[in-house]
């Protein structure tokens, strides 16, 4: 029997976060307050977050227990299954073992739901009702959504204007579970009214919307919450539960990972499946491979600046010193929008410095070739964002044959592309582009960045 | 701890597929020969189907060994989880316990795949290589298409021409898996021109896709096969997995069903998990509520004839003794495309006749309001067809709230609504039309009965 489908039984679900804080090799540089540029407060931070994340925010606690009501919500999908891709393998004819964490059976189709939960849940138990965020592709829209459902919270999403227009699936979605979706830039925030006055053409990008959602909490005079799907330390650490229950599924098959690579965008996903085990490279001297993967049209990790920059296009977040290409940076169409984030975590901007992590970029059209074999292989169609590390995965495991080693390969497939045919579609009739910027679009994309010495 | 999510760990899954066909309270009338109206021969069938299948068509065998090659193949997805809808029984505020199956999890996102992979497995083992068949609203094209690229094999499906123009994001899946999809009627068949002919700018229909899928087949000399999605007795045991999966997950728990829900289209996914408590209803005297739920714009099971009728338009197919609206009836357009059919599997027929179960029709808005409230809860979006089955479990939950009864519901949720936005689009802007049939226009379907004694 080929045990493809390697499950954890409910009650063997891992009830800690990991927080990587305490374990980092080198201390990170603090963020610092936009305006002011003294390093952030836990009571600037109160205008937009509830103390519960605040507190995980800054946390130098090394594991951060799970409340039972976010456990609960937790078995609603979760824990999620590892397989083992034969057929991939077979197809591959490689010698390598490759898994992958399946989170694209959540019922928003990603891993984001893990953080929105427990977003909305540390909301609602500091009084919160209504809480207003971002989405590009949609994947963190929809897992907010249904976060806010499950609590009985309003929840209000700027959808970046491309894909609003693109995707009205997505945006039916969303509104299934009932929340209110615009268009960003919309004429609800005084900067997306800039915006419109200056641009009135404008596809919109996600620094333009997080700016809108942020507006809208910082003027509501504390009833309305800001919730981000990515960067910050506390979605990266709701995050681990993949890697977490990951590494004692392969236990249970007696396996442990030589190599592990996650997608990047914002690095959520990422640190979620390989922060657990960076935890062993670190603390345990394991000898692991650990990659993140980036589009070559938003090349943040392998060719942006590590400076100080903000999150968000209008400059409204704290500074986070990270890899950057510039806040105001407007990446091509490529379809994984969930990677067309100009910034980066600055915990995974850390690892990479140091030389913890490291990083590769693909281009778009070598990703949907690798997702049709998975597809074809595995069953399941991989979205374009979680599709790169899928690209990697297979290279790395083409490298097993040439090499003749056995190596064990974790990647974490991230979602499902249900919502991303037009893709598939436009990789079918071979018209989707492959995007290698110039030096010169990528210098003065950084022509922004504040002066502040990293 | 609230345990949401009840698994079974891939060995313990049944490896046996359960045929009802032994268990038979009476014994069921033949198939007929659509020309000469004799019982169906063995080798009738062979021009469509291949020795494997057509063996178990006619099997009177109560439990048939599942192939080890397909128990792999299985593994991919299942065991499915069998979840407690807690939140939702919080909802509706009821003393009844509601599980469900979630088949959703699939590849192919539904139930479809547990016989695409046996029906693919059979005819490449008899050295078949390419097969065709038709799609509604495309779960079963999608779970066809998912099954010939893991057996490397050419797949054309012939999709309802509406749905073909409606929903190219479900074309596109098939095409992801390598699948040739055609619109219906085609001018790649006679029966498709000839319809063309007549009615050039007819929308299709299941039973029009039918007739050119099986034409193709049989014309090929043997090269081609034909691969039905619900309906025959072979689909319906291989769907039976899902009932003895559930029957082991609710043992495991401690718990057994009064209550066993799932929708009907052909019979396949009620068939999946009803059957193997039916087994027990009949042979061990338990006292279980079984309830088939169809569309009332279909109500093949609540207004049909018992009568003999084809598969299909075109009058290829054997005559099957079953609930029918004539072969020619052609049902509103409601968006639960999968329940859009005019007959039903002859097992579900004679069940339905002699009492064993019983059968509900329900409109379809209250149908997306139950998915709605589902959504919410249970953090999924249903399938309209699926849906059927949740509306009709909420209702009898309520019915428990009512009578203060704590009775045990268990539904099937066939599938996730991911591909059905549009639908879910309407419904929120009101848009959704709710359909009675007139007794004159049940009554005109009828018409095109055979003449033959049941």
């Amino acid at each position: 029997m080929h045990n493809y489908n390697i499950l954890l039984e409910a009650d063997k679900m891992p009830d800690m976060w990991y927080n990587i804080m305490p374990d980092m090799p080198v201390p990170m540089s603090p963020p610092l307050h936009p305006a002011t540029h003294k390093p952030v407060s836990p009571d600037d931070l109160a205008a937009l977050f509830p103390p519960g994340l605040i507190e995980q925010e800054a946390s130098i606690q090394q594991f951060i227990s799970i409340p039972g009501d976010i456990m609960d919500a937790y078995r609603l999908w979760r824990p999620t299954p590892l397989r083992r891709a034969f057929r991939l393998e077979k197809a591959l004819n490689t010698p390598a073992k490759i898994f992958y964490k399946n989170e694209s059976v959540s019922p928003s189709g990603s891993h984001k739901l893990n953080t929105s939960v427990a977003q909305a849940y540390y909301n609602k138990i500091s009084g919160i009702n209504e809480l207003t965020t971002e989405t590009g592709a949609g994947q963190w829209g929809t897992a907010l959504s249904i976060a806010c459902s499950m609590y009985n919270m309003k929840c209000t999403v700027y959808m970046v204007r491309v894909s609003f227009n693109q995707k009205p699936y997505r945006r039916g979605l969303m509104q299934t579970y009932g929340a209110t979706v615009l268009p960003s830039p919309s004429d609800t925030t005084d900067f997306g009214k800039k915006i419109l006055a200056e641009m009135p053409d404008t596809t919109g990008s996600l620094g333009i919307a997080i700016s809108e959602a942020i507006e809208v909490a910082a003027k509501s005079g504390g009833s309305i919450k800001y919730s981000l799907g990515s960067v910050l330390n506390h979605v990266l650490l709701h995050q681990t539960i993949i890697g977490e229950e990951a590494k004692l599924q392969l236990e249970s098959v007696g396996e442990y990972p030589d190599i592990v690579i996650g997608c990047v965008g914002g690095g959520s996903n990422f640190a979620g499946i390989s922060f657990p085990f960076v935890h062993d490279k670190l603390k345990k001297g394991k000898d692991i491979d650990v990659i993140g993967v980036e589009p070559t049209a938003c090349p943040t990790m392998t060719r942006g600046a590590y400076a100080y920059d903000f999150g968000d296009t209008a400059g409204m977040t704290p500074l986070l010193l990270q890899y950057t290409l510039g806040h105001n940076f407007v990446p091509p169409g490529i379809h994984a929008g969930g990677l067309r984030y100009h910034g980066l975590a600055a915990q995974v901007a850390h690892l990479l410095k140091h030389n913890v992590i490291r990083s590769v970029a693909v281009l778009q059209n070598p990703v949907f070739e690798a997702n049709l074999l998975f597809a074809k292989c595995e069953g399941i169609i991989p979205a374009p964002e979680s599709g790169h590390a899928v690209k990697v995965a297979i290279d790395e495991a083409i490298r097993c044959r040439e090499a003749g080693q056995e190596k064990t390969i974790l990647f974490n497939l991230s979602g499902h592309g249900h919502f991303d045919m037009t893709a598939y579609d436009a990789y079918l009739n071979g018209k989707l582009e492959d995007y290698e910027l110039s030096d010169d679009i990528l210098k003065q994309g950084l022509t922004c960045l504040p002066d502040i010495k990293a």
